[in-house]
């Protein structure tokens, strides 16, 4: 029962050397059990407890700063430093964040979420604290897979100038999110599995000056079964860069790490502390199927098997399903994801496809204009990523894709709000970003059916264009309004009066809704499924205006650039005069938490919406 | 006379081996000629002369694929692909661009502007190529530069996995546009300075194994002055990625680099040949200038001196003007630029205040995520860059700078068009990609005054803000209007009847010229300085509105999420029902060419805009 004396950040150093191991048993169960009912990342802060507890050990919080790089491995340093009643209303609405967030604590120093910026952030840190004449030890933590991503190693490229402390340290567990990718991948794979290499890399510098112990370490070369070059120093990669390289370490083993971030405290510059993890340590069924246990669903500790098992079909299954077929139908089409090929749901594309298959790591970036290349190339590739993910490449869409007008296809999974996981993951920018860039055309579909149909129209359209389409269970309805799909043309649904709802993809739905209780209180109200977000369908907008008193708009977006500001530039060139109410998402984050308590918060819920077309229709806007 | 006979591609291999060099000097004299007239990339494309030469002598084109990363080193190749002519109205309107354009030759096989894009389009064609079972060879080249882009990393990390042949030729001049900077740059001019290291680099494997030579060898390595551990094997940080290093090579010297580029073609899997090249090679001001003339205006060719030296100040010599002045105020003040510290004009600080400044290489990235760090450790940092550049960082300015509400100052130059270098660097997308972000502010001068107003309120304003500001003159006119600069409020300049221009930034001046115009023709007309793009001042708006029958607005950037959009949504939602005329860059990519030209193309010039509001103001929009 030490767990219940941790109270808040340095507590943990008033437990006994010989009790660290049976904390670090109590934080699994905890975390094992508040997750198996919340749902949460499990895997990555399994494999972080350890390392964490040396941290809290070796460091001071709050003076000495510690940035979790994507921060979903920051369950433990949350439970350190007083949160651990947070963990009922964990990534709850209005509860605890399931990222660091330095509102919720002064031991939180840098909010997290996507991968890759903690050098960076560290980096800032360090110079701030030379600058201002601080003293405190800054330490990012960052998982290999986030070395995939090219940020990582500007990063590091501008930590290698130090000559002042900043502690990384890489928690290598061979994994993103999925089994990780590409070189450096292997590279530090090949340190993982070589015996001896610390000896060895003393016995090297022996051998070549010629002192006793030299010909044994030659000789351990020759046995060992790793290329000779690797084996020759390892983490030479990093020391290349002016990086002082110190490990590997065992990252389930608390005072051997103690004792190398105590070492790594003391260099004068940048100082990387490669730590051996191992993804969802202490829980079978996590350590056995990491990709599903990374953001689990709520589920049965004894079995792993989640408690609420999907029936219905989401839009990543259907986008899945999809794919198959379309790569079936046509050689042409290849798929690639940023690590996820999981999340994307493009694993049974790569079963069946793996040669036209490619996950590039967590690297949008490149991911971007490599499908440029492709499509150069002759093929037709689609980029199947997250919304907020795909921000990360907004300039390769531009510059790389939409300049050249490539026939490439972004299929934009958890588009709209995204719940549980917050402000980081929100999908709420991605009609702002791209239908402002020349060439690009944008859709998003109001049902299954209608994702499916899209996909097909947009793998045979021969320009760049982006289908939307949100988190969640995949809306069956409407099913029977299934009119081809026809670039920039809307799809009117009921054709009434007074009231025209002009509703975006998954908005669709709840318009539906809308237009129900509306009906019911006597309105005629249309219902107008966008489908194109660019182009617009100007001729919808002018007939919708011809015939009605109110236009209401309704996105998963911010205002800015969204559909409806589209609608009321129309309006405004073609000189319409009807009142026009544009719903959209608010110019501000939103936070984590239930997407039905989110919408109402924001009044995107069907009856906040409701309530609003009747206030703009009787003139009270 | 060789180069007259060079009238399409491959008609470089008719020419006699001993007669290369002529050639090359030939080509050099033409490009200093013509540059030196027409401006343009000296020092890269002298620099790139004989390696360009090399790729098209071992390579057959079109088959054979070059991707030029940046692609402003692609002179001499549009030279030897029957573009020489095209010289004459090189970076004009309508003229050659000055980067790759695939509308401009089957031999230009990507086009690029922005850096670091080269591997992965490359390795998209690769894949490409293995898929629909070509034999082509395909060969990035990019240069040292880029390789402080993180996207080049990630893409080197997936190259990796490749077991067919992928050619990236590393053009090594130990600069980007200014001295390069991190630690790839000191491991790369490491190996440049190593004496000897090929010997070494068998020599070391020789004393290893124990066989004779051995002994040798550590010697050598006792006495190298580089440190022991990059001279052990040059390249292994790209050996360790899993890439084949050959090099380095001289890339002055033709005959080498065609035997080590047909050794690189027998490679299966990729291969890295490290090219060492001189920036500015053969004119004398260029090697000693390199910074200089890496974008250059027209120049006397005997003295290197600019032909028409400026005489009055830009908004970038105002910027650093003012960025000396804030420093001297205020410690806390920091400056950040990715590689630009001359284009930016933060060259001045950082001569002033060494410390406080900070060149992170050509990694947009890494300098916000870092800014972002440094504010969040008390400092009040300044991230100067190009607004084309900025797309970089889309997701780092809403993920890192804009969550945290953290007050980071962007100082956007280059926004609006620039003119001779094209699609690839106009600025015209940025109030769309910020304005977006909740948090963000975003405003822009009407003038130098304004400018030096504008970036003293940012740096004390305590949150995200941006300041835009155009390439070019700084205009000087309207100097008596300087109301102080509140945040969210326009300045009225001419308050009068009818028509009311509210224009954002650069378009002041031309609203000045319009509004002439206009009165000249009996018409009553205000003119607003918008100044505030977010928040917009409704309140301008709606007096706007109350007093006038015609609202225009004028901006530089694209209609969507722009200004215009914003000014129409305010009067929806305010009812305002004045006809409102919105001036903006159309929704297609601007080309290169004199930004007066490219106004009038696109109906953004005074005359233009003065048509179509009289137009709009007769009723016919």
């Amino acid at each position: 029962m030490f767990l219940e004396n941790i109270g808040q950040a340095n507590d943990i150093k008033k437990v006994r050397k010989e009790d660290l191991n049976a904390l670090a048993q109590e934080i699994r169960d905890f975390l094992i059990q508040k997750i198996s009912v919340s749902g949460g990342h499990l895997g990555s802060n399994l494999g972080a407890v350890e390392l964490t507890m040396a941290l809290h050990l070796a460091l001071n919080l709050p003076e000495d700063k510690i940035i979790w790089d994507v921060g979903h491995q920051s369950y433990t340093h949350k439970i350190l430093t007083g949160r651990r009643c947070g963990f009922e209303s964990l990534r709850q609405f209005h509860g605890l964040s399931g990222f660091p967030k330095r509102k919720e604590s002064e031991c939180d120093v840098f909010d997290t979420g996507h991968s890759s910026t903690s050098i960076s952030a560290g980096l800032g840190l360090v110079r701030a604290r030379e600058l201002t004449g601080g003293k405190n030890t800054i330490v990012s933590v960052l998982g290999d897979g986030s070395l995939t991503g090219g940020m990582a190693y500007e990063a590091l490229n501008n930590a290698s100038k130090l000559d002042t402390n900043f502690i990384i340290i890489l928690n290598d567990n061979n994994m993103s999110i999925s089994e990780n990718v590409g070189g450096v991948s292997k590279y530090l794979n090949n340190i993982r599995t070589a015996s001896g290499y610390l000896d060895l890399k003393r016995g090297i510098y022996n051998a070549l000056t010629g002192t006793r112990g030299g010909k044994n370490a030659i000789n351990k070369i020759r046995k060992a079964k790793s290329s000779f070059k690797q084996l020759v120093i390892p983490g030479m990669f990093f020391e290349d860069m002016g990086i002082t390289y110190l490990g590997p370490v065992d990252g389930h083993n608390i005072s051997s790490m103690v004792s190398v971030i105590s070492d790594a405290k003391r260099v004068e510059g940048p100082v990387l502390i490669h730590v051996l993890t191992q993804k969802g340590k202490g829980y079978l069924p996590a350590e056995r199927h990491p990709a599903r246990f990374h953001g689990a669903e709520p589920f049965d500790i004894e079995t792993g098997i989640p408690s609420h098992p999907r029936i219905v079909a989401n839009y990543t299954d259907i986008f899945s399903t999809v794919m198959c077929k379309l790569g079936q139908r046509d050689e042409k089409i290849v798929a690639i994801t940023a690590a996820m090929p999981d999340g994307t749901g493009l694993k049974r594309f790569r079963n069946m496809y793996p040669k036209r298959f490619f996950d590039v790591g967590i690297a949008e970036e490149h991911a971007v204009t490599f499908a440029a290349g492709l499509a150069v190339g002759g093929l037709k590739p689609i980029v199947a990523v997250y919304s907020s993910f795909l921000q990360r490449a907004y300039d390769q869409i531009l510059h790389d894709v939409c300049i050249q007008n490539l026939p490439v296809v972004f299929a934009i999974d958890r588009a709209g709000l995204v719940g549980s996981d917050g402000e980081t993951h929100q999908g709420i920018f991605d009609f702002t970003y791209l239908t402002g860039i020349p060439n690009m055309h944008v859709c998003a579909p109001k049902n299954k059916w209608e994702l499916s149909d899209m996909l097909k129209f947009a793998v045979g359209f021969g320009a760049p264009i982006a289908v939307r389409y949100p988190r969640g269970t995949a809306y069956d309805g409407l099913k029977e309004h299934r009119a081809p799909i026809v670039l920039g043309k809307a799809e009117w649904i009921y054709q009434e009066r007074e009231i025209a709802l002009l509703a975006v993809g998954s908005m669709v739905k709840t318009a539906e809704y809308v237009r129900n209780t509306l009906k019911e209180k006597g309105y005629s109200v249309s219902l107008v499924n966008v489908r194109f977000v660019k182009p617009i369908d100007e001729e919808a907008v002018k007939e919708a205006c011809a015939n009605h008193r109110l236009i209401v708009t309704m996105e998963e977006n911010v205002a800015c650039g969204g559909y409806g500001e589209k609608v009321v530039d129309c309006m405004n060139r073609y000189r319409l005069k009807n009142l026009c109410l544009n719903i959209h998402i608010p110019d501000a984050y939103v936070e984590h938490g239930n997407v039905d308590l989110l919408k109402q918060e924001i009044g995107l819920d069907g009856d906040s919406i409701t309530e609003r077309i009747l206030a703009a229709y009787s003139g009270d806007m």
